[in-house]
């Protein structure tokens, strides 16, 4: 599934990943009030505003991105509707050929990681024959409880030819609380890229391994470093755009190649038509809006690749 | 719901947690039958059989117990059928008086964090409406994002009466890789507990907070230090039984007023059929087995705490 999600990012020309994250405020009005007719202000009424919603963007943009990535939590707290709409936002990217990457932070020990794995990337036993569950290409892990409940990930990724990234250094402000402390004069990111570098030598695709890592675009110096902890990594970079990240402080995240980082951008391309920027497509055109962000934010990283 | 989660501890004389974390391997053979019977080898088969297990374990011990902690991986590896069972287990444990943590070790950037605590702690707006997403009483939390991550679980607990246990030092055996490292001399867990103190600061029960921390029952020497560095965090131990842990290593988990500390016990209880010593109830009766193995881990820890 690397091996996809390169040739992807080639053939669109776009190391990017739109962050299908729809929060209700982002939502037209119009989509809301159909959804609420035939379901009621109620649960199910808002999964059906949330796939609808995301729908019209996927239409609008799939042929220009290699990947989505939905955030779970945007769904899940809708319970149940919420995570059918969850499934079905997968089901519809994937068949579009987009590469998904569940955003799902997920990590426990290990007898528990195994399940999120194959409930997430693989397939489960029951009685004699195998299902899927939620069945994205790729999903985001949380390193807290150490390699043992980081390695069922990665098992099930040799066997599905999936891939994880694993949470080094987040975009958010306090990452740093934890994630910057230093352990033998060493940043606790660091260690845990070390350890992605060592878990990614276990699944290696042509170029880069199965394992990634997800560093923040509002740090582009530890972007720099971690860089050359995990030559091998994809980094999956968060916060480009409405957390305050631009083009220009991404080029680290690469290599020379000019692959090894994929940018994700969420409102900033979901929820366009609400920047003053695209305010004239109007809230009936807001897959619109969002193609525009997204060809706009093509042109942003190209740029800033091309001068380094 | 701390004050209530320590009122049935008094009651039941019991500080247990039973781990509802059902794996297919537990599930005795005629349930399944019955369940693949009713919808084939499917996932709906499977979540089927999830909620026919507990059912009867919940029907066979809940007078004994306070708490229930359902594991949501084990739910959602059968995809969307298998969130059904979790929250028809939700909804069904808290209608028999139990109190319910679901043991999802959610934590992501603030607006993220933000979703899941409405998602499982709160309610989410849906047009002019307020509903219940999971609706659980408490959850476990991940830290690594640190406290922008971690405070939206504790305004929704704050404004819900309900709580959260953060996860400080975790059972599994490579949770020391990056807990155990030392920061100024400190090891990491116990940079974590003294946040879980102060946050907790920010909601308080009656003599204990909403914000309680999860430490291994296998790291005895560990749980000693943490309960001094957060006296008013209740401690939430998993890893008794079949990870490892046995009464006598619990008893510093407590504070002198023989509170502070709820013992999980998962696959110890729920499939006590399985053991040699409980072989005795068969298949058919693995709910006696359950409500005997409570019986029996009762008296382990009260005998533990009364020899101290």
């Amino acid at each position: 599934m690397i091996n996809q999600l390169i040739t992807r990012i080639r053939q669109t020309g776009a190391p990017i990943v739109v962050g299908l994250d729809p929060m209700m405020k982002f939502i037209p009005q119009q989509i809301q009030k159909d959804a609420y007719a035939q379901y009621g202000e109620t649960l199910e009424g808002a999964a059906e505003a949330l796939w609808q919603y995301n729908k019209g963007i996927v239409d609008a943009i799939y042929d220009l991105i290699p990947a989505v990535k939905p955030q779970i939590a945007m769904y899940e707290q809708f319970g149940v509707p919420g995570m059918i709409a969850f499934k079905k936002t997968v089901d519809y990217c994937r068949e579009k050929g987009l590469v998904v990457i569940g955003d799902v932070k997920r990590g426990d020990i290990g007898s528990t990681s195994e399940a999120y794995a194959v409930g997430h990337l693989g397939k489960v036993q029951v009685g004699e024959k195998f299902c899927y569950g939620f069945d994205e290409d790729f999903i985001t892990v949380n390193p807290y409880l150490g390699s043992d409940g980081v390695k069922p990930f990665i098992r099930v990724c040799q066997e599905e030819k999936k891939g994880i990234f694993v949470l080094v250094k987040t975009s958010n402000p306090s990452s740093g609380e934890l994630q910057d402390r230093l352990v033998d004069g060493k940043p606790v990111y660091e260690l845990v890229g070390e350890q992605v570098a060592a878990w990614g030598q276990e699944c290696m695709g042509d170029g880069y391994s199965y394992v990634g890592a997800v560093v923040g675009a509002t740090y582009p110096e530890q972007g720099r470093i971690l860089r050359k902890v995990m030559p091998k990594a994809f980094i999956l970079v968060p916060g480009y755009g409405a957390q305050g990240g631009r083009g220009a402080d991404l080029v680290h995240f690469f290599n020379e190649d000019g692959l090894g980082a994929i940018i994700n951008s969420s409102r900033g391309i979901i929820a366009a038509y609400q920047q003053d920027k695209y305010a004239r497509y109007g809230a009936a055109n807001y897959a619109d809006a969002s193609r525009a962000a997204v060809l706009d934010m093509r042109e942003d990283i190209a740029g800033a690749l091309e001068r380094v």
